[in-house]
């Protein structure tokens, strides 16, 4: 028997599966499972007409590079339409800082590979998205974790951090940061403490990692697109790396995001993407093109919006009407997730199994604390199901919820 | 100004361009270059008009998953598809030890991430495919090269070499082979040799890395399908982590390959994966899947070998009738290149700016060599360009080599 332990490297030995691709499998597996888990967005919004003329036209062989290898950095007309769209949101790059990846989760890894030595330490959020988590940890850094307030990560918390960490010696590199409808809070980041972070971060001579794939889905209730200004709208100084993607807004089938950085980080940047996969789909790279060129993302922005604000209040209105106040949350003002709090006592962990066998998944909070707390939470996506689903699915959990609750006591009555 | 440079990994700091995709950014930059530099497959040979119905029946909307994320470890049916796939090449496997990639490139990467750690040994034909070579060197292994013979890798430097690497306390992890049609050579590592390959890593202890993107692209008048039978097919023992990749045969703009490993490797090569990019495009898997299904693949594989056949007799005749002996040959009987060598003690780096000028482009061949040898080795690679250009490229490559020849006297005369 071969001895496969022995053959790992140490980022082998120690890769853990993500929290969010698990309950993908539990997903899979089962029929009648109410999702709360994923933050897929709904299929029935994708512009299927659009996008099959879109492909029809491509595949029409006229153009063999449709289907050839193409440039690393990514096909030079959605380059310079990412530069378009990128202006649109405040900040000035050029095509040849863009690099075209294969979803935004690669530009993660990439970051990852290029930036962090083993023990070099990336500051997160607390709680923080799990695919950077993971995407940084797979390196072996170290990840340390800064507190959130309502208007985002705490300043004071940060710099208090960054000292400690500087007087042990520690090489602080980045901070991560989600500051548009944040993964998993739906958290805003307040406009003056983008502007304070950017000048942070020149002070302390560190770079920002800004995550900003839900940016266009803010809810015109609670948030405007003035709301959503980029940290790199301000960056004057090179001190951010900015990713986005089009899967939240067309569709993650695909896989294409892109990132823009610092003129030698995005060269670096690009080499690493070279030996990753080459370059992106030239196939699903066309089609997107061609949707940013014809309109048919942008000008199904504010239905988009509307269709999720609408699976929030459904959401919100379950949980307030059928959780009995089991569930404390914040109101989301973008993005896909309700993030959630059991009152009780109990922890998302006990009330998974029951959960389950209800027919309804989330995902715990835990995965999303880099420093191990964080067991009361629970992620609630609302972006894929119906309304009608929704429902459904809130009113499983609040009896999963409370069937931990009756095994809970039964327990504490046996002690 | 920020000092980048401070803030790179050790391994960002050390990345480097491929020599391949260099050349194909000296070919974006001209009109009217004619390419023997990567190895682009024929894009009048695509199956355009079967891949435009297959996605017109895909993008009807009445599958929402086909542009949504999906597992990880790919499309089930399209790995059930590959099993069969390989079913037929001798090799049996099964779906959930498959994992569809980003293209091979990924599968590569992942095999360096999950194995390699900083200074553990790789070794390498001498030459070997220039992708493999940037992928594990980004994690910091160390390349050792090894001889090849006609029919494939030298058995005796292979144990000598494993010998004094063991002698000298070095961890040997892999041997990474090419066997069918190999990248850059051309050659076909021999029926007896890949057993005895197979039986060497279950004796040594060691893991083999099989690559195989060209087999179905073998040249009837010199070499056969049994030619063609990996080492996965005799790896009762569990040695052999096999990559195979639709690029060549089906098209490269899709970005779907595969690999299949032991249990436990899998796994953590689908881990490693889900950090990577969490998943390889839906929409270019669907496609592929479908063109697997209504032998959109198989069937053109005939046409498609002849179709290079004819494009290397094309390539071969010229040389021979073009370069007066100043080039030397292999044949090449499968697969996409002429692994050719100059003989008037020029190196290729010497011809390349006097070719570049000419309108012609090739990869340099010492890029494929692991211990800096190779100088006078150049990879024309004859799949992309029509039999008329392959002509009037090596009538430029001719005209190039003499001119650098004139250049080499006319230094000489002056010292």
């Amino acid at each position: 028997m071969t001895n496969y332990e022995a053959f790992l490297s140490h980022a082998g030995a120690h890769m853990q599966e993500s929290a969010i691709r698990q309950m993908g499998t539990v997903l899979a597996g089962s029929k009648d499972m109410i999702s709360f888990a994923p933050g897929y967005p709904a299929e029935d919004q994708f512009a299927w007409e659009a996008l099959a003329e879109i492909a029809r036209a491509l595949l029409s062989g006229s153009d063999g590079s449709v289907l050839q290898y193409g440039p690393t950095r990514g096909y030079k007309p959605l380059r310079e339409a990412v530069v378009a769209l990128m202006r649109d949101r405040g900040i000035m790059s050029a095509a040849d800082r863009i690099v075209i990846t294969t979803g935004s989760q690669q530009g993660l890894d990439l970051v990852a590979r290029v930036l962090l030595d083993p023990g070099d330490v990336a500051l997160m959020e607390l709680p923080s998205y799990t695919g950077a988590i993971t995407a940084f940890r797979n390196v072996g850094a170290s990840l340390v974790g800064v507190r959130q307030d309502a208007d985002g990560i705490n300043l004071q918390d940060l710099d208090r951090t960054l000292v400690s960490l500087r007087g042990a010696g520690r090489r602080v590199k980045m901070l991560y940061l989600v500051p548009n409808f944040q993964n998993p809070t739906g958290l805003l980041v307040g406009l003056d403490k983008r502007r304070a972070l950017v000048e942070w971060a020149e002070r302390q001579d560190i770079l920002i990692v800004e995550d900003d794939p839900y940016r266009d889905l803010f809810f015109e209730d609670v948030a405007s697109e003035d709301d959503t200004r980029p940290l790199a709208a301000d960056d004057e100084a090179g001190r951010v790396i900015y990713l986005s993607s089009f899967s939240k807004t067309l569709a993650p089938g695909f896989r294409v995001g892109w990132l823009t950085a610092p003129a030698l980080l995005s060269s670096k940047l690009e080499l690493a993407k070279q030996a990753t996969d080459l370059c992106t789909s030239a196939l699903d790279q066309r089609i997107v093109y061609e949707a940013c060129k014809d309109g048919v993302i942008g000008n199904r922005l504010p239905a988009l919006r509307e269709h999720y604000r609408q699976k929030r209040d459904t959401m919100v209105s379950a949980v307030d009407s059928l959780m009995g106040g089991r569930l404390r949350w914040t109101l989301p003002r973008g993005g896909f997730f309700l993030w959630a709090s059991l009152t009780g006592g109990l922890s998302a962990r006990d009330v998974m199994p029951f959960a389950q066998e209800r027919g309804v998944i989330f995902v715990d909070g835990s995965a999303f604390f880099v420093d191990g707390s964080g067991a009361e939470f629970m992620r609630l996506s609302f972006s894929a199901p119906s309304p009608r689903r929704i429902e459904e699915g809130v009113s499983r959990l609040a009896s999963a919820i409370e069937a931990a609750e009756q095994q809970g006591t039964a327990a504490a009555a046996l002690r």
